[in-house]
C-alpha cells in the first residue's frame, strides 16, 4: 500500500476540467484539491453563475454536455424559449436543469452561505469525491481591455463571441479578495506531493488564482513541486480564445510564452507532442519538461495523462 | 355604436382568472381593468413569485395549464427535477417555462422596477389586451391562523395541502401597503360602469384588496354598481380551499355567507343556479340578484356568464 497522495490542481474551465476528471479517477477523493478560477463569475437576470466552477462540477459528476464541454448532458431548453417570449436576455444560454443550480446557489448565497459551502454541499449532492474549491468566496470579476472598450469576461467570452481586440486583462475586486484560507493552507502544508497547474487560458483563468494576495508567494515558498500543462496543443488552444489573445497580446501563440508566465513558481511543465519544436526553448526555461498527447479526447486519455502528470510532477522534486 | 365601457374587476386566481378571461372576451382592451390579489405572493428560492398574477396573465395570454387553471400549458420539469438532485425546496413545483417569468420579475424588482410596471410590460409581451393591475406595488402576506401555527399562504396552501384547520387570517405589511393609485383613480372615476368582484375566495383573494387602507372606503363612495359573483356553487367551491374554510370558521359554505362579507358595499349578487335554496334570503340582503350558471367549463360559458354578468351589473344602479 503506498502512502496517501495529496495533490493540488489549479485549474479553470473545459480544458482544467478534463484533467480535473482524469485526476479524479486516478487519486483516491481525499488526495486531490481542485482550486477553480471564480474570475468569470458573474450576476446575470439577478442570478450569481460560477462558469469554471459549474463545468467542473458537472464534468466530475459526469452530467455534463459531451459536446460542449459545459452545461448538462441531455438538457432542456423551455427556460430560454419562455425567457426570449418575455424580452429577458438571452445572450447566456441557461439550460433548465443547470438553471437549478443558479437559483439554488444565489439562494444560498442570499442567505449568508459561502461559495466554497454551496460548492460543497452541491458536490456532495452531486456524489462528487475530490475537493472543488473556489479560489476565493470574495467576488473577483475578470475584466478584459479591448480595442473597443472593457468588457466583463462573459460579455466577452458570450455575448461578444470574443471578437473584440484583447489589449490587457485585470481583476476587479482582487485586492479586497483573499484567496481561500485551504489554498494557502495546502501550499504551506509540508505533506503536499504536487501542485499542478491544469491546461487552462494563463490569463483569465490561472491569472486570477495567481493574483489573489499571496498566493504566488505561498507557491514560490511552496515545498511540493509545481509544473504547469500547457493549454497550447500544435500552436492553437483546443477549445477556447487563447491563441487568439495571445496573438492580440503581440506574443506568439506558442508553449514557451504560456511557460512565461508561470517561469518564477514552475518545477516542470507538460508540453504537447505536437509542439515538439518549442522543446528546446522550454529546456532552457524550466528544469524538468514532459511531452506528452495532452488532447484527452476520451475518459482513457484523461486517465493515461493525469496518471503521467501525477508520475512526472513527482520527479520534477 | 354602443359608448366605451369601463369595467373593474377585483379578482384572486384560477376562479376569477376565468371570469377576467371571459370578460376579456367581451369587453374591448381599454375598457377592462383587472386588479388582482398580490397577498398570495412570496419569495421562494430567493425568487419573487406572484401566484395570482401569474394566473391572470397565463389565463389572457392562452397559455396556461388547462387542466389545473394555473402554471403553464406544454410544460416541462427539468428544473424540479435537478433542483431535487441538489437538496432545493420542491414543495413548490416550478415549471421551466413558468420560472423565466419569475427570474425575469425578480430581476427587474431588483433593479428597482415596480409591481405593476412588471406586470404590464410581461402582460404587453404576451399581447395581453386588458389591464392586470397588482393591488398594490408595496409587499402584502396573506397569513393563515391555524390550530397547529400561523403559515404564510402558499405553505398553507400548496406545502400543507389546506390541511391545517383555519382559525383566521391577517394581511402582514398592510397597514403600510398603499392601494395601486390607478385603482383607486378608477373607483373614483365617475365613467365607471360596474366593479365585478369575481368568484375568488373571500378570505384570501378579495379581502387583501379590501383591507388595503382607503379601498373600502373607496367602493363605498363609488358612484358605480358593485356586484360579487358567488364562488360557491352546490355548497361548495369550484376549487380550492373556500368552502372548507368557511366549515373550519363556523361558517355554513353557503352563498349567503359569502355575500355578508361584502354586504355594506354590494349592489347586486350573482347567485348560481344549484344554490336556489339561497335565493330568498340573498334577496333580503342585496338589492339586486341574478341567478346563473356560473361554472365557466368551456370558453363559452365564460363569455356568455361575462356578457350576463355585466347585463345585470347595468341593472343595479
Amino acid at each position: 500500500m503506498t502512502a496517501a497522495k495529496k495533490i493540488l490542481a489549479l485549474c479553470g474551465g473545459v480544458g482544467g476540467a478534463k484533467l480535473a476528471l482524469g485526476l479524479s479517477h486516478i487519486l483516491g477523493n481525499d488526495e486531490l484539491t481542485i482550486v477553480v478560477n471564480t474570475g468569470d463569475d458573474f450576476d446575470h437576470l439577478g442570478m450569481r453563475i460560477c462558469p469554471d466552477i459549474d463545468t467542473v462540477t458537472y464534468t466530475l459528476a459526469g452530467i455534463v454536455n459531451p459536446e460542449t464541454g459545459w452545461g448538462r448532458a441531455d438538457e432542456t431548453g423551455s427556460f430560454m424559449e419562455a425567457l426570449d417570449t418575455l424580452g429577458g436576455e438571452d445572450w447566456f444560454y441557461l439550460g433548465d436543469k443547470d438553471l437549478a443550480l443558479h437559483v439554488a446557489r444565489t439562494h444560498r448565497l442570499g442567505a449568508g452561505q459561502s461559495l466554497s459551502q454551496i460548492t460543497e454541499s452541491i458536490a456532495k449532492r452531486l456524489s462528487i469525491g475530490p475537493r472543488i474549491l473556489p479560489m476565493s468566496d470574495d467576488p473577483v470579476a475578470t475584466m478584459v481591455e479591448t480595442k473597443t472598450g472593457t468588457l466583463a469576461f462573459q460579455h466577452y467570452f458570450v455575448r461578444e463571441r470574443c471578437e473584440p481586440k484583447v489589449t490587457g486583462f485585470y481583476f476587479d475586486g482582487i485586492d479586497n479578495a483573499k484567496p481561500h484560507p485551504d489554498l494557502l493552507a495546502l501550499l504551506a502544508d509540508q505533506a503536499l506531493d504536487s501542485v499542478i497547474i491544469c491546461p487552462s487560458n494563463p490569463f483569465v483563468s490561472i491569472d486570477p488564482i495567481l493574483s489573489l494576495a499571496g498566493v504566488r508567494e505561498a507557491l514560490r515558498d511552496c515545498p511540493a513541486p509545481i509544473i504547469a500543462v500547457s493549454p497550447i496543443v500544435g500552436g492553437k488552444a483546443v477549445k477556447g480564445p487563447t491563441a487568439k489573445m495571445m496573438t492580440e497580446l503581440d506574443l506568439a501563440p506558442t508553449s514557451v510564452e504560456v511557460l512565461k508566465r508561470y517561469r518564477d513558481l514552475l518545477d516542470g511543465f507538460v508540453l504537447d507532442e505536437r509542439d515538439l519544436d518549442d522543446l528546446e526553448q522550454i529546456k532552457s526555461l524550466v528544469a524538468h519538461v514532459d511531452v506528452r498527447d495532452t488532447l484527452m479526447l476520451t475518459l482513457d486519455h484523461k486517465k493515461t495523462l493525469a496518471r503521467a502528470i501525477i508520475e512526472f510532477s513527482a520527479g520534477c522534486q
